[in-house]
């Protein structure tokens, strides 16, 4: 029997980790079961700092998210983390990371831990993943440190349900193209160069302040507590100067400089009222989202059962273009009996 | 004016570049225009090979396509590059790559090349990539090179139209986590092993043989004119040897061979019947994009001027999740008037 909505949130807010995670897999399931959750969960949402975290494999990106959730932790503060895997469509998950993760933060009530693959449907993503954060949200969690590996689109959704979003680079992984191809100069709030002990990191970090130069949105490095080399005037992304820091995320050093800044870049988006206009932009993309996910469904659901295989014999006999026949059926479809459709979308 | 589609439609087919390139931007705007002039072209396309050539920044994506293209050419065959870069979503465009291309190949009518950047549009990259394939295929380009950056979503679109799908690695990118994190195993036809030269080549062949053999699918490895150390029995996708094969792009070393495998690659593909099933398969994805396009469409263009503005002002109050107000809303308009509809959507 599937579980019901009401239920699952109920005990979900008093702390029950079970029916957390049990509520979670129901709103990925973008049923009508997972709206009804997601509605009753809303009035309790908006609370959370939900920090988006990326990079390119292999930059840490794991560990730096495991120290902060502890640094958060010695705040007295609770973080949940939500590993999100857009690059493994098919199979599903990310092997390497949890590990490790569950090693570190295993058997602290504090932290909660999330994999999710998102399988390379459209949208589905950021649709799925905020889906998540909002019930994380809505059960208490102070921070929502969403992971994901990227250098495409899904950094760009990242950018859509975090308030503070972190890039993260590291020497040796062909720094120049990577700092200017992955888009990060529109997205990143903070940007840390990790494994800063070894060779490269300065080369990295060079790359990364021309690259901005060459944007014509030059960064303010700060190099944290480790030296002050150079001074570059401090300039912005909408009034905030976004900061170039070392870390070594395996022994934590520069984690706790890094969640300085982004109480800072917290501060920040309060005073200036971004905050809420993030808040405006993300409930949007929700809305907007689920709209073509429900407009998508509706039409399917009330397709007869073998309308779909004449569809696609017309393709197949290359009668009509993939486009023109999308068309069509649309326009059939709104011209079509009202009572028809209305019988299937309820 | 904008230009009409028949006339580009036609100019194009005479072999006018100008008229393809405007036949191009005209196709990537998704405009009713747009479909006319793929509905018009379609019933010329289905005779390209299509190529998918992805990997990770700094592989080399970009020589290898470039050589390959020369390497067509020298075939007395045509090949038209397509390079698009959804990492750039805002600013748009691979920077890089494209003066390098445009000294290689500039003045060979054989070969045209477009560059596109997907706006971090919901599936954007796959509607106009295979809008642009289509024109490129209907104008009588013998091949489609569609190079693109990936460790991402990106990937997925790139096998959902493409019939060969290149993998391209490279030493000094992590590859370990890249090999098992990026998805590869799942769309990879070929794999190779660019910049061969450089040192960590061979760890990074070793990396990619264990991670085909963790997920139980062993890949052939084929050193091509380089060695032949290790015999791996050679197993199959769906029937077909994936290669790995060892290139260096940057002087064309290794290319005649990745050809060579990509013409097995076509005659496997169409003695075991997985041509037509391919083509099948992209036509559908093409309806789905469109279908989800046209329905958005409809919605949007039906909506009264300040309609949308009270939506997001009920968000903004924090009246109604996303997801309700999405559900809701797309019941109201499938139960509105017909006639409401109808105007807009012709």
């Amino acid at each position: 029997m599937p579980p019901n909505p009401a239920d699952l949130v109920a005990q979900a807010l008093t702390g029950n980790r079970l029916a957390l995670a049990r509520l979670l897999t129901l709103v990925e399931s973008q049923t009508d079961s997972a709206i009804e959750a997601l509605n009753l969960i809303f009035p309790a949402t908006g609370n959370a700092h939900r920090v988006g975290i990326t990079g390119a494999p292999g930059t840490g990106k794991s560990s730096l998210t495991n120290k902060l959730a502890q640094t958060v932790r010695r705040r007295g503060e609770t973080a949940a983390i939500l590993a999100v895997d857009p690059s493994s469509p098919f199979t599903g998950g990310a092997i390497l990371g949890d590990r490790i993760r569950m090693r570190e933060c295993a058997g602290d009530p504090g932290v909660f831990i999330r994999s999710m693959a998102s399988r390379g449907a459209l949208g589905g993503l950021s649709l799925t993943t905020n889906a998540a954060a909002e019930v994380l949200d809505g059960v208490g969690f102070d921070w929502i440190l969403v992971e994901t590996v990227g250098t495409g689109q899904a950094e760009v959704e990242i950018a859509s349900l975090a308030h503070t979003v972190i890039v993260v680079e590291a020497p040796g992984l062909g720094d120049e193209i990577q700092a200017i191809k992955a888009g990060i100069l529109e997205i990143a709030d903070l940007i840390l160069v990790n494994k800063a002990d070894q060779p490269g990191a300065l080369r990295t970090e060079s790359a990364l302040m021309a690259a901005f130069h060459a944007a014509e949105r030059p960064a303010y490095r700060h190099h944290s507590d480790i030296d002050q080399s150079g001074i570059i005037p401090p300039t912005s992304k909408d009034g905030w100067s976004i900061p170039i820091l070392r870390t070594n995320a395996i022994d934590g050093e520069g984690v706790d400089a890094v969640l300085a800044r982004v109480l800072e870049h917290r501060t920040f988006l309060q005073e200036s009222g971004q905050w809420q206009a993030k808040e405006t932009q993300r409930m949007q993309h929700a809305f907007e989202q689920s709209l073509r996910h429900a407009l998508y469904t509706a039409w399917h659901d009330a397709l007869p059962g073998d309308a779909y295989d004449d569809l696609l014999r017309q393709l197949n006999n290359r009668a009509i273009s993939p486009q023109q026949l999308a068309r069509q059926t649309v326009q059939a479809w709104l011209t079509g009996s009202k009572s028809e459709s209305n019988r299937h979308i309820s």
